[in-house]
């Protein structure tokens, strides 16, 4: 496949515009290959038109065609090989294995949503079979399932180019829950989106799926806000800034017809170290958040970028070696200039309001795009008095918030926003208070972990990656994992209605093989 | 139990405030004993105190105990008598047969929730086990289930004074999801609202639940609006109408933390008459269509204020046998003299626009709060052209929207708004557009009926009481049947906790005997 810089309207690629952009090498400066055209309101009318009618197509499709063509989209980007990898790490700055293992956990996305549609039973089938004769009106017969809502708009990530872009979670999910998808491609990896997109319209082409089940466009914050409001989307999948998050959200709860956003947007992932955690091995909780926060040069929205612990002689200890793993990470490419930017910007402010801890001995090269990690330390109540403290600088930088008390912890971790993560990590000594900690935890975010550090989100049906304002726009939802499948349908109950109308998973004899809900009772078996 | 007027602060009665009101008896309009006085805002932000402090309380109790304390809310209901009947009739106008229905459908789902809660697994406990030795990385134990919101502010609706009030489907479904519920009482039937009020407290505090559990607030629309963006509420459930619903989605979504809102706002229920089924039981459908219209006064969220049909020999025999069944209707007291003008003024409004086919013999009584039943028709192209005809007219009224063929019905169909319900009337004849027409039907309705009325809201595990905006604001969602709960909780993942830290629903040895999926497959064992 070759990127040819042109929108896609389902199968057909589009350049009706005037406007390009280039994408460019954050490592090396350089602009790459590939004139994008910025996408029309012609065209953007073509895509709408385009995915209403492949919505009404896709849903007569069965699931084992639908988990075929996920499957068969992970063949294609797979197919796409070392050419993929090279154009993504241009754009990027990320290195390649990475991006292979990137790649993998893209392909095992679409595979385990091909898989949770063979199942069949996330529909939630519910059956309660009519009592004709009860009194004193009679009982009709109800049957419920989840319905897909239809175009999905989905916004292409910055930090992850496969994995939550063209064909990463929020596609996979929509796609998997039978909603179409339109794809904003992100600015910093058009080539890259342009060319797993191809993999994913070749797929559709080969397992015979409806034209318009995936658009793809090129367009500034206008247009794609313009796309937010057309009557034609249904939901909208994004993961960015909290700047960008917000005014998607403000955009679609503002239509005449308001939609639901799942907007990933900022989290610092408070991790909570107890004093008898780092009495017991200050050094080994040090380097294991040393590698943490600087992974991927902090480029992860489970990013630990917050540290409440108490002020002892083991937090000294800790800091001490938390300096001696610090200082010997070299600096690493960032995504972008504008994110390598604010990123400096950001530990520039933090150099004038808490006090350095930690520090890499090797700098950032000066007009490079590069970011080493730093630490800082606060004291709780200064912490408390700059609400800017508590904002999330995207990169490997860190806040140790210094207390009296685990009492002092329970009380600015009640302030905190809503996170994707809270971490605690503790030892025996720390039980007393422990439970209060993990309450309050359990409030403010949508994954908790004992011990270890956030980053790394693992793909199964328990992950929960998500959580309460302002790390995502609907705290009642994950973006990762099977459950993602969630955010993008709604259920629908069927009254007295014959058999040969219903949908496969509401019949009598269960033709799907499914668990459902029949009169209260879990079951796999057929209405008797 | 006795009406005092006062709020309730948790347990603590409360009436600080200097504005009063009362309420009136639509029937003969005499207002009725008790002065209800308006919350101040001291006592408000007691309120929410309270109910911050009771969630954290609330969250340490077992399902079992929940359970009790739903199933105590149903016995102290039934123990207020027929002196709640009698206040409720007295504020309401609705006859006491059916309040005596409603009261045992609210008792109904009460103890529904109770069972919900003791089954268990409505948690979605999911369990994926740690493999230390995975390559290239471990993978951890994560397991996710579902926790309560928070505190969730609940409006009294006006035309349930029992089932969708005080103790109705949305306090139910929050306080059994584990959330403490903030009552903003209803101005239409504040004695009713007070007195099942008090009998949720009394059952609180029979069953040892936490001091603001619940609370109940007399309140305008400001203060209403005031606590929808308090801080401590986490979700707001309101039947009522569209424009108060938007007021409350447009508040809470514009706070700086944005909350989910489940308002259940206008329908118009469109029922699809299709020739087949017209030709073969005119007279029957017509007989059906005049008793669901003229229900209960017209005052139901689910009335069909809506019919399609095509304009034929046979619609004339349906229009004729209408004719018959409507003219003998008699008119009936309406729930207040504000609604009875508003459905005055929307007949006005639809006799200079529609034809008049069907009204009763008897008009209302003038100068009484009455209500009796109109039946206009429409030719399509009209109805398309005036978006008013559209609209909800809350009484007995309907609008039949004459077409030329059924073509033409989809295409009424396709420009509708999302509604509660949809119906559709078919016989063998009308097989060919059929599948089209239940599929527009679909995307329009959370509930679609085959035959039948859509009038009459089972309480079942498979009910939708909800569909695509503006019926709600979240389409995604049902206020009726035990998915309501759904409403009010959000997923949260423990990854690597001790066992002595998970929640009862995730330890290994399942004791509370729950279905979950444990490594991809749902069963009620332990984890090995």
């Amino acid at each position: 496949m070759e990127i040819t810089g042109k929108n896609r309207i389902g199968f057909t690629a589009s350049a009706k515009g005037t406007q390009q952009f280039q994408a460019s090498n954050p490592a090396t400066g350089q602009l790459l290959p590939g004139n994008f055209t910025l996408v029309t309101e012609d065209e953007v009318k073509a895509v709408m038109a385009q995915a209403a009618s492949a919505f009404e197509l896709y849903q007569n499709t069965t699931p084992e065609q639908k988990a075929v063509f996920l499957e068969t989209i992970a063949t294609e980007i797979m197919a796409l090989g070392d050419a993929l990898l090279e154009r993504a790490q241009q754009e990027s700055g990320l290195p390649i294995p990475r991006l292979t293992g990137e790649r993998a956990r893209t392909t095992g996305q679409l595979q385990a949503f091909a898989q949770l549609l063979r199942e069949g039973s996330w529909v939630d089938a519910r059956i309660d079979t009519a009592i004709p004769d009860r009194q004193p009106l009679p009982k009709p017969d109800l049957r419920s399932m989840l319905v897909p809502l239809g175009p999905v708009m989905v916004f292409g990530a910055s930090n992850f180019p496969f994995a939550y872009s063209a064909a990463g979670g929020d596609t996979a999910s929509a796609l998997a829950a039978g909603c179409p998808v339109i794809l904003k491609v992100h600015p910093l990896h058009p080539g890259t989106d342009e060319l797993v997109g191809q993999a994913i319209l070749s797929a559709a082409q080969k397992t015979n799926m409806p034209n318009g089940i995936f658009s793809l466009v090129f367009a500034d914050e206008a247009t794609a806000i313009r796309i937010v409001t057309d009557p034609v989307v249904k939901a909208v999948g994004f993961t960015g800034s909290r700047k960008g998050g917000m005014a998607i959200f403000n955009a679609a709860v503002n239509r005449p017809q308001p939609i639901p956003v799942y907007a990933e947007m900022s989290a610092v992932n408070p991790v909570i170290m107890l004093p008898g955690a780092v009495a017991g091995n200050a050094a080994g909780i040090a380097q294991g958040f040393a590698a943490s926060v600087s992974l991927g040069v902090g480029q992860f929205c489970t990013n630990p970028g917050l540290v409440f612990m108490v002020e002892d002689e083991n937090s000294n200890t800790f800091i001490s070696a938390l300096q001696e793993s610090i200082k010997s990470i070299a600096p690493a490419t960032m995504l972008s200039t504008g994110i390598c930017a604010a990123y400096t910007a950001g530990v520039e402010r933090l150099k004038h309001k808490a006090v350095l801890a930690a520090s890499s001995n090797t700098p950032a090269t000066a007009g490079k795009t590069e970011g080493s990690p730093w630490i800082f330390t606060v004291q709780q109540k200064d912490f408390l008095a700059d609400k800017t403290l508590s904002e999330e600088v995207f990169g490997p930088v860190s806040v140790i918030v210094l207390c009296k008390n685990v009492s002092e912890i329970i009380d600015v971790l009640q302030q905190a926003e809503g996170q994707l993560t809270a971490t605690v990590h503790a030892a025996d000594a720390d039980q007393p208070g422990l439970a209060a900690v993990i309450n309050v935890m359990k409030e403010k975010a949508g994954r908790l972990l004992f011990g270890g550090f956030p980053t790394g989100v693992e793909v199964c049906d328990a992950m929960v990656h998500g959580g309460p304002f302002p790390s995502t726009t609907d705290g009642r939802s994950t973006s990762v994992g099977s459950a993602a499948i969630l955010r993008f349908v709604r259920p629908v109950a069927y009254q007295n209605f014959p058999q040969v109308f219903l949908p496969d998973a509401l019949k009598n004899e269960n033709p799907l093989r499914i668990l459902r809900m029949i009169n209260g009772k879990r079951t796999t078996g057929v209405v008797s």
